[in-house]
């Protein structure tokens, strides 16, 4: 996942929302070196990181927990054979009890109970996926994937901004690796229902 | 540069700045699958990038430009046989080329003239690592190796100070992996005076 960018990798300096005269931020003035006196570049950060909105249970009331357990091993299947797959076990055995896992979180998430927390401790999601490398780009192929699931399993249209809405926040979430200095792409759910017929 | 950390990796929740209720922050509360209703976890941020404070002329004018060049050789040299030397050019030739490169803006940086951004444009330090991927141990090694490089050249001791409190906060922006929730360590001028002598 090296996307081998040079320079301030600021494509879109303007949609840079993180302030800052320090010369390591983007839409920046010219580099003055040292002169006479200290000079102090303001403190600055990253980039936000959007509120999540978590759905309530009527997914998994409407959709049923089988469905979904169906529509995580879909999503995990595809990711499998993407680029990012080498996240994956390559251990069928082992892909499958980590796709479980999955589902148990997600089931648990949508209002199914305490089956992922009460065997594994809370969620904790960005801090369970530290040990994987997650740039921009593995987010945005996991983001895609998801859509291509949601159209797969035919995911009940009066649903689907409920869901999106969640996972489309969260998955910035699991953005570890910083490729560039533009905030992370957002995919509304309005620039992606038309793929839906909404 | 995989530390293989799992959980929330939150070693020191007490000291997460970044705040918030959401099921991805550290120090959280338990977490509380779907209900009736959607609910919304805060926007958050990941940590503040301290602000920097540039160093005055003075560390040019009173140590020269050809003791700071053979400071950034001497550093990229350790780096180069350290656990991040696989960022270094193996070819002597280009390591040299790229050590040169770096001492240009060490010196235009400490105020001798556009050296660097004539040739090669704004610094934009943290955007030029884009393509590396330094992880806070990373970082870590690069500052410790400064630290040493330091000691073994015997830079002036009352200009110390000032170019600690550059370099320190300054390294912090150069992370663009992260692989715990704790914001990377601070290493104070007062936390290393003392091995100077000081």
């Amino acid at each position: 996942m090296e996307h081998g960018q040079q320079g301030c990798g600021c494509a879109k300096p303007q949609e840079n929302i993180s302030n800052i005269g320090s010369f390591s931020s983007c839409g920046q003035t010219q580099f003055v070196g040292a002169g006479e006196e200290p000079r102090t570049a303001d403190a600055k950060i990253d980039f936000v990181y959007p509120p999540v909105v978590f759905p309530s249970n009527k997914i998994l009331k409407t959709f049923g927990e089988e469905a979904i357990r169906n529509m995580v091993f879909h999503h995990h299947s595809m990711l499998k054979k993407s680029s990012i797959g080498d996240m994956f076990p390559a251990d069928e055995k082992e892909f499958l009890e980590g796709t479980q896992k999955t589902a148990d979180f997600f089931v648990e998430a949508l209002g199914g109970g305490d089956i992922f927390s009460s065997k594994h401790g809370h969620p904790a999601l960005r801090g369970r996926h530290f040990r994987f490398i997650i740039d921009e780009k593995g987010r945005e192929i996991w983001l895609m994937m998801y859509k291509k699931t949601l159209r797969d399993i035919e995911f009940p249209k009066e649903l689907l901004e409920e869901f999106w809405n969640w996972i489309e926040p969260l998955s910035i979430r699991m953005i570890n690796r910083r490729t560039t200095a533009v905030p992370p792409q957002r995919f509304t759910f309005e620039s992606i229902k038309s793929e839906f017929g909404l």
